[in-house]
């Protein structure tokens, strides 16, 4: 039987060049947490499947993952996000310090049919401040945002912070005299805003709202950008959310996160947010997935019992991220073209390969990188396979490098040959930066 | 209904102090890879279940794994180990370099029932050399494997890479005029040696093999620890195989891989391996599990048809290195206590906050680590957050502060204050590094 070459439909595999763009994004991420005070942590990635039922909304945790019965009988989720998980971690310490700041990088799972922007298979950034409930801490979040995409080459032009209020939308929908029910079904189609075209939303709402009023009022309210506009506090000024958004908006002001706009469209589909919810868009029209969602979550390590613990955090993929910096050509050339090793050793003969094995041995003692023939071909053979993964100096060990203890490094760009001790290698490197090298 | 607290039995779920270990561990990996050449890659969590049925043996792939059946009806596993995946991957990329030098950081699953050392999931270290079928891959496997050890602080006393053939142990078995079947037995057996008590498993050998004479021949080869031995070479002298260990143990000694001992017991469990088979192990009593385990595996990447790709590799446990560096007291004081942050801005009032937040930006943007107040709590109470959190220096900024532009360095552990513009703040820092960072 010959097995498939392929992995399945959705799945990560990544090349070493693939990898390298990961890593280089990966990095920038978790420098502009560290600069924070963001402390990294783990969780499973199999889960109880009771653990999302719970909070994550049942058509993520049932329709949309990967979730199945074991050995032992019980059910179990592959992950589709990761808030639940945290929230369970910081309900069983007993000893964290608050606020507390972590960050990590999931990978999570979801079934649903693959297309641009989403696969089944996908790393996250998670990042969240729990513990402390002033606008602080979105504000923080809202700043590490605007760090992270400064940190890629992102200009402010290119993406924009869309906030909203969960508590605002509430009162809203509540001024309109709307159950439950209502509500709920109004925050799916105010949802779906961006996702369709404006003729056809406006028809979803007035189809789905009943009340030709509250239709208008939803519109009205859905299509708003200015949380000072004067309707919106005739309609409910006064309440904690209009008094919230408001001064939110000026720290944003304050703290010059220009890219941040307010859009009360932004709901943000995790059943658990409960006040200011917020999103990265593209501003081109390349990218229309979110490339990251987040907002406030005020009950959900209240689930494992115990104190209330409120939070702020966001979800990242990466995998949009890496498209929207594609898009913009934000991904440095020296990521994809980095050579993996400073040196290659070409060895004469079989003669002087123990001799080459201890050189390479204490040029890596150096901290230099260092490939070594392994294949015993000819020389030409060699230069070739050095050739062709970019290696920027060659020296090749023979007899006189055996006697000398000195070896000959040729620079591969320039052709230049330089004769040194081993010891000399570092500095000959430094000097001459060859190569991809550019994280 | 309250959840457990609980994750599921056996899950890997790290808190920041136990996340910043394994981090450690992770980067010395890397670091010991890298300058080799090898460059990192990435396989999916999620496999076909019969990529797993068709070489690591069916014990792995159904009974200790996680398998189950999605919602298209696929039969699918949580990888229980990497190889596999590689191999598909080399066998569908058409414009590989050889010899391929690749490495990486899979979380692997297997259904067993946790101990000490054992969990069900699991970070592993992978490398292998692909596409050259000389010792020279081999040898530069195990130089890997001791340049990992010793950057981690490991004295060659305390680990042994302890190797073997699995074509020597064929030569012999074969030499027996055993049956395929009763080799398979006789490879269940000879890896029991260093499981049980030597009566038990002399026992156990006896009972296995009902010849007597081969009972006697694979104890006495089980027990070898000479490649050069005298009855070996009367044995199985002239074979390829034993050709083959004879140079490899002198291609160490000339490398001067002085932990690297002959032990013909070690046979590892996958059924893919062909050739040189080996493992490292602490050589106290504390630690009885495998940290590594690898070998050349010459028909793996054939089992996708096209053609046939060699390659030597090695799976590294996280956990069980990690087990063995704290048995020795390897793991550096400074991970544990490490701050999550250089310097804790307290905020005196609302009033000084957003010039606070600005200046924040300021010290991040110049690489410092800052944590500041979001409570709004005072002073006293934020001094006792940055206190707890181990924050090395802090700074009020109130009226003064905002009128100067300057700010009052303390030096948590000396005391010491010292005032300062906000561009002379790295450069303090620099000076006296105070708190964890060690590494």
């Amino acid at each position: 039987m010959t097995l498939s070459r392929k992995p399945l439909s959705g799945m990560r595999e990544l090349t070493p060049g693939e990898k390298r763009v990961e890593d280089y994004i990966v990095k920038r991420l978790r420098e502009a947490g560290a600069v924070y005070g963001f402390e990294e942590y783990e969780t499973p990635v199999l889960e109880p499947l009771e653990l999302f039922l719970a909070k994550s909304g049942s058509e993520l945790a049932v329709k949309q993952s990967y979730n199945f019965t074991d050995k032992g009988g019980r059910k179990l989720i592959m992950r589709p996000e990761l808030t639940p998980s945290l929230a369970r971690m910081v309900a069983a310490s007993g000893e964290l310090i608050y606020p507390v700041k972590w960050m990590s990088f999931p990978v999570c799972y979801r079934y649903e049919r693959p297309q641009r922007g989403r696969v089944r298979e996908f790393m996250q950034f998670n990042l969240d401040i729990l513990g402390t409930s002033g606008l602080q801490a979105e504000l923080e979040v809202f700043l590490v945002l605007r760090r992270i995409m400064n940190s890629l080459g992102a200009s402010p032009d290119q993406y924009a912070i869309r906030y909203s209020s969960r508590r605002l939308a509430l009162e809203i929908l509540r001024s309109c005299g709307m159950t439950e029910e209502e509500m709920a079904q109004a925050y799916a189609v105010i949802d779906k805003k961006d996702k369709i075209k404006p003729d056809e939303w406006k028809g979803l709402i007035l189809e789905t709202i009943k009340d030709e009023r509250n239709a208008g009022t939803v519109i009205k309210f859905a299509s708003c950008s200015d949380p000072n506009a004067p309707w919106l506090r005739e309609a409910v000024g006064g309440t904690e959310a209009f008094d919230e958004i408001v001064k939110f908006s000026g720290m944003l002001k304050d703290a010059g996160i220009s890219e941040a706009l307010f859009d009360a469209s932004v709901v943000r589909g995790l059943d658990y947010y409960t006040g200011i919810v917020f999103e990265v868009m593209d501003t081109g029209s390349n990218n229309r997935r979110a490339i990251c969602g987040g907002g406030r979550y005020d009950n959900l390590v209240g689930m494992f019992g115990g104190q209330k613990v409120t939070g702020v955090g966001f979800g990242l993929g990466l995998l949009t991220l890496e498209l929207f910096l594609k898009t913009y050509g934000l991904i440095p050339d020296g990521i994809y073209g980095k050579q993996p090793a400073d040196i290659f050793l070409a060895v004469y003969s079989d003669e002087e390969r123990v001799f080459a094995v201890n050189l390479a041995e204490k040029l890596r003692n150096f901290g230099v990188s260092v490939e070594i023939d392994i294949t015993g071909k000819n020389l030409s053979k060699q230069f070739k396979i050095a050739g062709r993964k970019l290696i920027g100096y060659i020296a090749v060990i023979g007899p006189e490098e055996v006697a000398s203890g000195r070896i000959i490094l040729r620079n591969m760009t320039s052709g230049i040959e330089t004769e040194c001790k081993v010891s000399g290698v570092p500095g000959i490197l430094r000097d001459s930066c060859v190569g991809g090298g550019a994280n």
